[in-house]
């Protein structure tokens, strides 16, 4: 039997002793000086992203338990990028990170089905290739978009729960415009977001692992700490996926509602802050620097159940 | 100057007398019985989808104006299912059709705008190939999410204005539980999926074509006809694009309310109906019961404004 993906999640928490979470969202424009160069010939592009990714995951692999790859910045570059998606994938999934592809998907319940078997294939035996051309990943756990309801997002839990992985639902996401639908009062009390985490609430009640949290987790922006403590109440066992630390504006100080009493059940994602850090330390490589930078975000957020 | 995206969508559905969008969903459960041999084998499949897709396209490309393939029934089959809907794309665009990606893309700003980037690139010249490996598509349109607000919408709108491309943010979606949360009652009144649609309009303002259309469309449910006149009053500049017609219970006579006083203004898709045809036609090949399936729909849809 497969482990539950919070529990594994949990446990890779504990062993790294950290919450982070480092977004593999690769941009030409920021790429470190020595890979631009590359990065300016179309052909080349797949290269330079698997580069660029594997290097990354690299030195970051002992330090933090998840990356997460945002699939749109593989996706701008077409059939080339997302086969660089997929080298990603397979190169974290081989170093032991839980790889958490951000692909935000969504849609009625036959094509939900569709996506979930493309990007939720059963986890790859550690003697397989993991680069399989036929999947997008391997995922431990993916985004998706609650809007359609229940039709739209079953599929993905199911399937999650048959393969031990598991699925973040978009609940308050970390942009500013995410206050124009998803902060609507509603009639009957509430927000749009707070009726969306009252459904993740019971999406996730069918499975539940050992640590209390269910495979069905929410993305809650660290942009709103005002918010956190509220969504904590509203959704117990669910997982909290935290965008926005870093270049958003988000900090450790207000983070502390989304986690548990007991200190767990949330990780924190930084994309730019991590990855384009070699232009915070510029005596360090590239990969040096996004190991220290990932080094120097562990200690902040550690600081937050201390 | 490139043709506006609602005026060239216009044209075509005058030019070929029928508001009929063809859904191209490969299931392969559903293939026709001399496809489903082939398809048993895996790495046969994405030739297998090519030969499936091009043989549609090429069935009604005289007789509707667009397709509609659904990035996701060839997301399912990994990189290889990738590269047939680049095939097929390609290959319908080639044949004069408007593409219309059904991708349902949304994130925030910056990686909104690497989806558009890879969705959204400006239209091959009528001479050079289509099939880019760098990029998904080509694409006339796109459908977005709009659960993030307008950072995750705004990026995708303004490419598609630089192009002469278009966009659908889903409003109001054919799903049974898209009642969830699109139908929920707002504390100011009207539901969510009307607060979305009264974003459309404002999305779309900056962008009107010479027939008074804009390029920012709407999805809305053919399934829901009760709700269509509402929406086409507070959206009266945009394209409806109209699923559910057909193997989801959407009829022709329910959808008069969808279109303009003068009759234009919404396309109606339909998926299974169609490329599955020869389940109701065992006398006609795979390819003419389509092609049949599509001059009947067009002659039940013309119903509704003559």
């Amino acid at each position: 039997m497969s482990i539950h993906f919070a529990d594994r999640l949990l446990t890779a928490v504990k062993e790294k002793k950290s919450v982070a979470v480092v977004g593999i969202d690769p941009q030409l424009e920021m790429l470190p000086p020595e890979l631009q160069e590359f990065a300016a010939d179309f052909g080349e592009r797949q290269k330079v992203l698997e580069i660029f990714g594997k290097g990354i995951i690299d030195a970051v692999a002992e330090v933090v338990p998840a990356v997460k790859p945002n699939i749109a910045f593989f996706e701008t570059f077409g059939l080339a990028g997302l086969a660089a998606y997929v080298t990603i994938c397979a190169h974290a999934y081989k170093q032991g990170l839980i790889v958490i592809g951000d692909v935000k998907r969504g849609d009625i319940a036959s094509t939900a089905r569709a996506y979930a078997a493309g990007l939720l294939r059963p986890l790859p035996p550690p003697t397989a290739r993991a680069d399989n051309p036929f999947q997008l990943g391997p995922h431990h756990a993916i985004t998706v978009n609650p809007y359609l309801g229940n039709d739209g997002v079953a599929p993905f839990a199911q399937m999650a729960s048959e393969n031990g992985q598991g699925i973040f639902a978009l609940v308050k996401t970390s942009n500013p415009t995410s206050r124009e639908i998803q902060d609507l009062p509603l009639a009957a009390g509430g927000t749009v977001a707070e009726a969306v985490a009252d459904l993740v609430r019971r999406w996730g009640e069918a499975n539940i692992g050992d640590a209390g949290f269910s495979n069905v987790g929410a993305v809650v922006g660290a942009t709103h700490p005002e918010q956190l403590a509220c969504f904590r109440e509203l959704m117990p066992a669910a997982f909290f996926l935290l965008p926005g630390y870093g270049a958003q504006g988000g900090t450790a100080a207000g983070l502390k509602p989304a986690f548990r009493a007991d200190g767990a059940g949330a990780v924190v994602n930084a994309s730019r802050s991590v990855i384009y850090a070699w232009r915070d330390y510029p005596n360090l490589t590239w990969t040096a620097a996004a190991r220290a930078a990932a080094i120097k975000m562990n200690a902040d957020l550690n600081s937050i159940n201390n």
